[in-house]
């Protein structure tokens, strides 16, 4: 199947084009490398050195003897989107191309705003694309666990059957989200609702977890086709940080008393969880949700796990939590459906873990250790970035 | 109290900045007529003619002896709401500026975005003046009772006391909003609720019904201080419309079978309910949502209303429905907040109806007779304009 993978220059975004590629499909992806320049902005580095998405194209093709087309472009320039949706014409249309950190959301106002309009407009001008050009395309799109915020029921796979003084609906499973980027996928999410209510959209948003693990099946086998590993205290995801910390022989750092609990999946899950959406499309008019992850853990098992498991000395310590949010709280999530099209989930493991020691052992001399403490306070208007940031306005 | 109103040129800033100042209030007012720019792209004009906001402040100092100072800006310009939240310094915010036709946001691509991104960005904007310069300023942010759609059980004010699995928690309403205009609302309110929780925010959001009249106490006895009063088929609302149309000897066009529901506000209603929730402001931390609406009728009850009152013949035509909505469905809204707080509902009456038709009346020679008909098609990704409009692209 034509398969549209935008963001594929991504930490994410290129791992699953590989993975659809080497599963047969026929894939291209698009990027206009927001990614690289928030580096640049940030003045940090993926710990794993990557090519550029030209190079990773020609390896892949060397490797394998597949083609991934490219496009090169904006998602807010709606001609871009239009044209490229036209062109290539995709049966499923995977969309990891926003802004995905919620720190960088909650630097200042313009990386609120930034945030908000690069991921909101991105979003309504892929809608706009398929309901102009074909209703069938079917989007996957990438929201977030961090949507649903830690109420205190059960956290359904996006609806909510309510019964309210003796009368019942099915309703939108109701957010609480986190930070300004979480803010910004409720707003795509309540906008896709929408566009399969008027246009009979099919979509499929997937609500997921913190991703861990630095490789899949198809990149782990040849360098040049790595994908990113961000351990910074803007980007870099909780477990990926702790196992550098730990290498590095840092304490690991646990925000507030470490008891918030996170849905977490493995990156090799996420990839196969596309797949099997884009094989498995939602019907037309249908707003499917998924949660996709796999296991919950707090924060402090996370963080007792990369110390149980690492062969050196390991401290854990906490810091004051820059985050407004619940430590002690219930969470109990549903995540059934991608196990219904047949997902096998790879928890995390002893072996997982020792995988992740060496990759960062490889490239360790590679860490800026300014980089990984946390400098975004929530409760701030604006936060001072470490002395490495280079600007604070966003680039374009 | 000083109050700030933003959009205080507008069908209702402007009543509600007359008002307040009436009421003893210390008001200002900005705006950066972006409302009097749709007129000029949609090539329509309001039926009773309004002054500039320069000749209408002058017109109430002279009439009450009362200043309003001014302030001429766009939100989206972030300098701009900092340097006037600060020089202000307002207890309350009343926040009307926004992009509120749901057809303008359903024109085309560039009208959703517009109409988000205008909406989204100005809001975010007020919200990080707020978390910058003082956290008690009080927010007072008009919404709209579309956010919730037409959900089977009764609707609440804002939350929902959730019982699920045996387990509860109090959760924000599920919206299950109309146009991409009502999504914009729903992204509004998903920010402020965040806002709330990360800096201790005050926010009141309105949910309001749709609005019908053309004066309130101050502004009816002098023609200098009218407000607006539209009825083309992007920015008029029902039951002004319909009164035009009988009084020009129109049928009166319902959109389908007109059995669809909504909550009602007059105009004069519509003031005092921001007066008494500037003069009771939410608590710091606090997410308050009120329903701002008396009263629920249907659309076809509003048009055998109008009918029954003119003097004259009135027919009720019934078009194609060019929105996408459901047209039989239950309807119960929660509205006793703002009653509780002493609001005296003034509900459609004979009396309220005759003066309308008088209004009109009056100034039945402005009537643009192509303008009514309702152009803007849900299903579409574009919809064509009359020949009176001049532009298709949003001004800025």
């Amino acid at each position: 199947m034509r398969i549209l993978v935008l963001g594929g220059d991504g930490y994410l975004g290129w791992p699953t084009a590989v993975h659809l590629s080497g599963a047969g499909h026929d894939v291209a992806v698009a990027d206009n490398f927001a990614r690289r320049s928030y580096d640049e902005e940030l003045g940090v580095e993926s710990l794993v050195p990557i090519l550029t998405l030209e190079e990773r194209i020609a390896a892949w093709k060397e490797v394998s003897g597949k083609e991934i087309k490219s496009y090169v472009g904006d998602l807010c320039d709606p001609a871009f989107v239009h044209q490229m949706v036209g062109e290539f014409h995709p049966e499923s249309i995977v969309h990891y191309a926003e802004q995905r950190a919620a720190p960088y959301s909650m630097i200042d106002q313009a990386h609120a705003v930034y945030t908000q309009t690069n991921n909101v407009v991105g979003n309504l001008n892929v809608m706009y694309a398929i309901g102009d050009i074909d209703r069938d395309i079917h989007l996957v799109k990438l929201g977030t666990m961090g949507e649903y915020g830690t109420p205190n029921i059960d956290i359904e796979e996006g609806w909510l059957d309510v019964e309210h003084n003796g009368r019942r609906d099915r309703m939108i499973y109701p957010k609480r989200p986190g930070s300004f980027y979480h803010c910004s996928k409720v707003h795509d999410s309540t906008n896709i609702e929408f566009g399969c209510r008027i246009w009979g959209m099919r979509a499929t948003d997937l609500n997921q977890g913190v991703v861990y693990g630095a490789d899949v099946e198809h990149t782990k086998g040849d360098p040049r086709l790595a994908t990113r590993f961000d351990y910074d205290g803007v980007f870099g995801t909780v477990l990926n940080r702790m196992v550098i910390q730990a290498v590095l022989g840092h304490p690991l750092t646990v925000y507030g008393n470490g008891s918030q609990t996170r849905g977490l999946i493995n990156i090799v899950d996420t990839v196969e969880c596309i797949r099997l959406a884009c094989e498995n499309p939602a019907d037309r008019g249908e707003f499917r949700v998924f949660n996709q992850m796999t296991e919950s853990m707090s924060i402090r098992q996370i963080a007792e796990t990369v110390a149980k498991e690492y062969p050196g000395e390991v401290t854990i310590e906490h810091l004051p939590n820059p985050r407004v949010e619940q430590e002690d709280h219930y969470y109990n999530v549903k995540h059934s459906a991608l196990e219904g099209l047949g997902l096998k989930p790879t928890l995390l493991s002893t072996t997982l873990i020792d995988h992740l020691f060496d990759v960062v052992e490889r490239h360790k001399d590679r860490v800026d250790v300014q980089a990984i403490m946390p400098t975004v306070n929530w409760q701030a208007t604006s936060s001072e970035l470490p002395a490495t940031a280079r600007a604070l306005t966003p680039m374009k």
